[in-house]
């Protein structure tokens, strides 16, 4: 099985918003073998990369999701099985594992820092389009994105309808909720109000970096996504083990412990910084945030009436993030046009994270879609099919009663 | 009816960490007359004062919870009538609104800042039974307490078990669970990683405040306070109006709205710092971490296995901060040593401020657990009575079964 790593110059690129920049940078992966019908996109989450699953000695000294992020989903024998299908996944534009953003060199020769035009979902879908293109793939069997890879996946049927013929929106809604924008507004402050952010430029050589403003946005990032009963089952009150400590408490802090719960945040955080850039996280959250699936159009319904392949919306009972009831109504609206359509809802405690630590709930259905659609085996749905040939169970009706 | 409004001083305190500090001083109001049985004890919640019910030309010049901040529930003719009852509630030790506190001047004439003790819970208590002392009032009719005030009312009932007759403990939990832990933690990183919070020492005439920081930990205060559907139906998506926009964004931040969320709690917040203190909103939300009916005791059942008063839980619905659970739970270790008890559930989309906001279903039952207890005719429980006179509607069973 052949697998390919690049950087490609997709050569000019105007924004949504109208700015342009001169070279537009793609950071890329693929797996397997085009045999011209079975190329399936992937589109990652927030801070994710175009690693989605393991090289051969290329999985060392990489963390997070950096660190081949759906290894157990994508591979060969695997739910996305890479000796079936051509698997691409790109780095976001925006982002900071390859691509064009904040952090890459502007035609002066400087870091653009924020200079770098503010992108959005629709942007990263014409990007991946122009990807594509040069690499000789035309229609797409499937596009599989989770979280915002999943309104990624989703404006692929809006944008590009006839381009596509399955789609797989995984832990994902058609827009956020206002408590979801107002989470994301304190995390993107905490780093503009970080004094070393400076403005978005802090990439020269001596410049201290704004880690402890991104380190809280990723902590607000790490509770929204876990649910409260996983951690509270996860940390409970417990006390981190000995030896773990706050750094430089004032001596009122010091009386109070050290929680477990703070220790998870904290390492969680240190680490992220070590792997993510701060301007890059404003950039995607803020695309995250702008994302609205019905944006130009009357409804998530008529934004979707284009769209002739299946849609499958895969939810988790335990997301606050992405709720199974945004996912349901995203079903509902793809019903309403008559788009072949299942919601697959998992049950989970892991909140958002199930996606990525569910495999074993969250592999089947995604094979059985991508071989056999929305009449695939695993694949479940809220209502009744009134295909009578071909009833799934309904398993979760009572949700939306 | 009179009403009086204090500072007493308690004298030397020693604080339940250890250390003492010479002379506490409380801040403390009453409304109403003491006629030796009717003292009803209110307890603020973590940015609330003493100001509970208005008093005449008190109330200008005030704002958020230092303006009479249950006035729609404490006063004259209101559920908790103070032509009825002598209401006492004094700001707890380490808060900012004239009881001692981290802005206290300490014995060197300079602000304590992070050298005050730390406090708990425990500690407001026993500084509460010394006011009440002072005051002359032996026995209290009841206490009754809102968020941490609730945890606070609870502490009456494990410390002071003899001390009281009637608990209401609103919108409260034995202990936080990890996610609230986790959310205050993050506020708290807030304030300390502020630049300007300087160790806990900014009192100085020309010295910055640490207002970036209180103002993010405010900014989640507000998302952990309302609901999801409270949020969504408040603001949804929509921008903010003509006009407002966010301090300072960068180029790239501009091209996307400023939403009315966001200027919901860039308002709260900026409101806030005036009023309210750096450190001691760290002492606060410390203490209110550090809580736990069950300390010292093998369960929260036996904690309360002394009391032998009547316990009302009045928990919200839509309250993700306390929720109606943790309030069951409460509910079932009052019962299981057999302590008489009602669990009021309100339904309401209001989140965690419904206690506030919710005057028209908070007061009632309130009322009639003063005047009656447990059997006050809007009290209703989560299970049936086993007192065949006297059989309460099982409105919420469903939700615990």
């Amino acid at each position: 099985m052949s697998n390919e790593q690049d950087t490609t110059s997709l050569g000019e690129f105007t924004f949504q918003c109208g700015e342009s920049i001169e070279d537009l940078e793609i950071a890329y992966e693929t797996y397997g073998e085009f045999n011209g019908s079975n190329a399936v996109l992937v589109c990652h989450a927030l801070t994710g990369s175009q690693h989605v699953a393991r090289r051969p000695g290329a999985d060392e000294g990489t963390a997070g999701q950096a660190r081949a992020w759906w290894a157990d989903v994508v591979g060969p024998g695997k739910a996305i099985d890479t000796t079936e299908y051509y698997v691409v996944c790109a780095n976001v534009p925006g982002s900071c594992y390859g691509s064009s953003g904040p952090a890459s060199e502007g035609p002066e020769g400087e870091p653009y820092g924020t200079d770098f035009p503010p992108v959005t979902v629709g942007d990263w879908t014409r990007a991946q389009r122009r990807l594509l293109d040069d690499l000789g793939v035309g229609r797409l069997l499937a596009v599989v994105g989770g979280s915002v890879g999943g309104m990624n996946a989703l404006d692929w049927a809006v944008r590009y309808p006839d381009d596509v013929h399955r789609i797989a929106a995984v832990a994902t809604a058609p827009r956020l909720d206002a408590q979801c924008l107002a989470l994301d507004t304190i995390a993107q402050r905490a780093i503009t109000s970080d004094p070393n952010w400076n403005g978005g430029h802090y990439y020269g050589e001596d410049q201290p970096k704004p880690d402890h403003g991104l380190e809280q946005a990723r902590r607000i990032g790490h509770v929204m996504y876990l649910s409260k009963a996983s951690m509270e089952q996860k940390f409970g009150r417990r006390a981190a083990g000995r030896g773990q400590s706050r750094d430089s408490p004032d001596p009122a802090g010091a009386f109070f412990p050290y929680r477990d719960v703070e220790s998870y945040l904290d390492y969680n955080a240190e680490n992220f910084v070590e792997r993510f850039d701060a301007n890059s996280y404003l950039y995607l959250t803020r695309a995250m945030d702008d994302y609205d699936m019905s944006a130009g159009y009357e409804s998530d319904a008529t934004a979707l009436g284009a769209f002739e392949g299946e849609l499958l919306t895969l939810s988790f009972t335990g997301d606050w993030h992405f709720t199974t009831e945004q996912a349901e109504a995203l079903a509902e609206s793809a019903r309403e046009v008559g788009v072949e359509c299942a919601h697959h809802v998992v049950e989970s405690d892991h909140g958002h994270d199930a996606f990525l630590v569910e495999p074993g709930k969250v592999g089947p259905p995604l094979a059985d879609f991508l071989d056999d659609g929305v009449d695939g085996k695993s694949v479940t749905d809220t209502v009744e099919s009134d295909d009578e040939g071909d009833v799934h169970a309904p398993v979760h009706t009572s949700l939306f009663s």
